[in-house]
């Protein structure tokens, strides 16, 4: 397995390809992590969520960090970082642009299943769901591929892969 | 789809059966986020990690969050947050017992392959990999499970699905 840091457009073309994210803040040096989906647009993440502490905990400090990843196998994944900060799109004349923007980035993808939302979501009422939006303004992201090498391809059909695996284990861990 | 809230039993079972989370640590009200593995035992989570900014950031500050989810499909899914406290386990006598604790639970899910450390893993180069071990007291974990009700069960496979989604999208968004 090799392992390399991604480039920029590397982490975006990553952050473009997915959707499924988490997102933690903090507050009091409390932190606080919840699973999201987003769109990538123009380097910053949109989403929406209905209100509750990570709102809140956003409101007041809006730094956070979002972490998405894709893991095909242990020798094979991608893994980018985001450092940003959170601005809320308001349902004022104001922003309406930008929530119309977000509305068709997440239509897109009809992430309306969102985890976090879900327990506001009951079949029949609907009405109840009041999302919303925002977006992260991306500051800083950082990324890291795994890809198998050939030697490690070859190790990965191989049966005799477990007993070197364990071997390695016990030499890591034993110190 | 039915949302559930687990009971703290729930979320132990989640806990035992999963391996990967994402932990959050914060310094100076900055979060920061990482895939890590664990092993869940005792009301704890044991993992460990190559010194980095998140064993640096959690020496500062120990109190982390960590999700750690099972995602079938968008009406299928649990998702646990678990609230807690960063020791450390330093290879000294006085943490021998905890030490071994953790090389045997980890060794169980030969977990060295951890994205956090991968990039100190290098064939032939395992003298280079110090791992450090830790583990989270909990003091508090929630969780939810989705499932797909009876309704929603027969829609996932019926293909008018997607229209009425999209309809229950466009009501959700367009407010």
């Amino acid at each position: 397995m090799r392992i390399f840091e991604l480039t920029n457009k590397e982490c975006a073309e990553a952050l473009t390809r997915l959707r499924l994210g988490r997102l933690a803040c903090s507050r009091n040096e409390q932190p606080y992590i919840v699973p999201i989906y987003f769109a990538f647009h123009e380097r910053q993440l949109y989403s929406f969520a209905t209100h509750g502490q990570k709102i809140d905990w956003m409101r007041i400090n809006p730094r956070v960090c979002i972490e998405a990843d894709e893991i095909v196998n242990r020798d094979e994944w991608t893994s980018v970082i985001v450092h940003g900060r959170y601005e809320e799109l308001p349902d004022t004349l104001e922003w309406k642009l930008e929530r119309e923007l977000t509305h068709d980035l997440l239509q897109q993808e009809a992430m309306w299943w969102e985890p976090a939302c879900a327990s506001n979501i009951h079949p029949g009422a609907a009405d109840e769901f009041i999302p919303i939006y925002y977006r992260i303004h991306i500051d800083r992201m950082t990324g890291r591929r795994a890809m198998p090498d050939s030697i490690d391809a070859a190790r990965l059909v191989s049966p005799q892969d477990v007993p070197e695996r364990k071997s390695l284990l016990k030499r890591l861990l034993h110190r």
